[in-house]
C-alpha cells in the first residue's frame, strides 16, 4: 500500500468553550500524529488547557487562531464537517452523513489540505457552517445519548484516521510450518506416552491444533510450552524404563 | 439480529485520581450504551466528577466502588487488561498484547461478565494486576507519544465494542472463573511434576493464562485438554511410585 500522497489534516475546533477540551483534543492528537490544530474564536488557552495537553504543549504553541470560520479555511482544500448527532429536522439534506468507515476508506483518495472541523461543546455547528462543508460525518453512537464530548469525538475520528494511515502492521507473530509441525507431533507423541485412547486421538490432536491456532502463539511462548511438552514426554518415558 | 448472548461488559477503573476523568468516562459509556461502572479505590465523585458526565449521572450513582483489586474482580469471568504503552522490559511475557480488532473479533464468541480494566492515569496498571488477566489489549497509538488520557483510552475501546455490538449475531463458549483456576492449577501441577526449574514456574504459568485467555477454549476443548493434563500428572505420579 503507498501513501505517499496522504492528505494534510487540519483539526479545526469551532469556538471551543473550554480549555480543558482543546487541551485534551491537543494531547489526543499527539497520540494520533495529527499536528495542526486550527481555532476559531476560542476560549482562553488557560493553565487547564496546557495542562490536559500534557506532552503535547507544541500543538497548542503552534495552534493558528481565527476569528471566523471563513478565515479558517482559506488554506483547506476539502472539508469535513463531524457529528455524532443525527439530525431529524428538515435541514436533513445538509447533514446527511457519511459513516466514518467510508469516509477512512474515501478521505485518502483526496490530495491536499483537508480540515476536519468540530463544532462548539453546547450547539455543534450551525447550518451555515455544515453548508460549507464537503461531506458530513457522523460518529455512531447510542440512540439514547448521541451527544459526545468534543475531544472524545475527536480521539474516535482521528484514532480511526490513524489507523488507516499506518493500515494495521498488526504484527505478524505466526510460527512457520516446522515449528508448528514440530508443536503438533510433540503434543501427538505425549498422547501416546499417556496411553490416550486410541479412538480419542484424531479429535484431540485437532482440538490442540485450534487452540493454538486461535493463542497464535509467540515464538517465546512456542519454545517455552515445547519445553513444558518434551519435559513430560521425557519424565514419562524416562520412568518408565 | 440477534441480542441474546452478548457478554455483559463491566468498565474497570482502578485508582481514578481525577474525578472528571470518572465523569467523563461515564459520559463516554452512555453514548455507546454500556452501563456497568466500577471503581477501585477512586478519588471523590466531586462536582466536576458530575459535570463532566453529563447526562450520564445515573452510571456514577450506580457505580460500585471498592477497596482492591481482588474484590472487584470477584464478580467477573473473564478480565481484559488495556493499554496504549507498548511494553520495552524483560516483562514482555506479561504484556503480549492483541489488538484491538483482534480483540472485539474475539470477545463476542465468549459468555459472562467480561471487565475491561483500565489503569492509573499516571502508572497505569501494575505488574501483579496484568498478571491477574486473561489478555491485554493494546490500543494502537503514536510511537512518539503513546500516553493517551484514560476517558480516551476508554472512548476508543468502548466505540470499538459498540461497532461490533451492533454487528454481532454470534454466540457461544467461554470459560467461568473456577474452570480456568483448574485448568491453570493442572498446568502447574504438571510442570512441578515434571521438575520445572523454579525460576521458571511463574512466566511460564503466566504464559500458559496467556495463551488459554487468547485461545478461548469452549467447553469441550477445556474438558479435552483437562484429560490430558492429568492424564499426563497421572502417569507421571503414578510412575514415580
Amino acid at each position: 500500500m503507498e501513501w505517499n500522497n496522504i492528505p494534510e489534516f487540519y483539526i479545526v475546533l469551532v469556538e471551543p468553550k473550554y480549555g480543558g477540551n482543546i487541551g485534551a483534543v491537543a494531547r489526543s492528537m499527539a497520540n494520533f500524529d495529527f499536528k495542526n490544530l486550527y481555532l476559531i474564536n476560542p476560549c482562553d488557552l488557560d493553565g487547564d488547557c496546557y495542562a490536559r495537553a500534557m506532552h503535547a504543549q507544541d500543538i497548542l504553541n503552534d495552534a493558528k487562531i481565527f476569528s471566523s470560520f471563513d478565515e479558517a479555511i482559506i488554506n483547506l482544500d476539502f472539508l469535513v464537517a463531524t457529528s455524532s448527532i443525527e439530525s431529524k429536522t428538515d435541514k436533513r439534506h445538509l447533514r446527511l452523513p457519511l459513516n466514518l468507515f467510508d469516509f477512512c476508506n474515501k478521505i485518502f483518495e483526496t490530495e491536499g489540505n483537508v480540515g476536519l472541523i468540530f463544532g462548539r461543546e453546547d450547539y455543534g455547528l450551525f447550518n451555515e457552517e455544515i453548508a460549507k462543508c464537503d461531506i458530513m460525518v457522523r460518529i455512531p453512537t447510542s440512540s439514547t445519548y448521541s451527544s459526545m464530548n468534543l475531544s472524545h469525538a475527536v480521539t474516535v475520528v482521528l484514532f480511526f484516521l490513524f489507523l488507516n494511515i499506518n493500515k494495521i502492521n498488526s504484527k505478524k507473530r505466526m510460527l512457520d510450518r516446522i515449528e508448528k509441525e514440530k508443536l503438533f507431533s510433540f503434543f501427538s507423541e505425549l498422547l501416546d506416552s499417556i496411553d490416550y485412547p486410541e479412538h480419542k486421538k484424531e479429535n484431540t490432536n485437532v482440538m490442540f491444533k485450534r487452540l493454538m491456532g486461535r493463542a497464535m502463539p509467540s515464538k517465546w511462548e512456542y519454545h517455552t510450552f515445547m519445553g513444558v511438552l518434551s519435559g513430560s514426554i521425557k519424565k514419562i518415558k524416562g520412568n518408565k524404563k
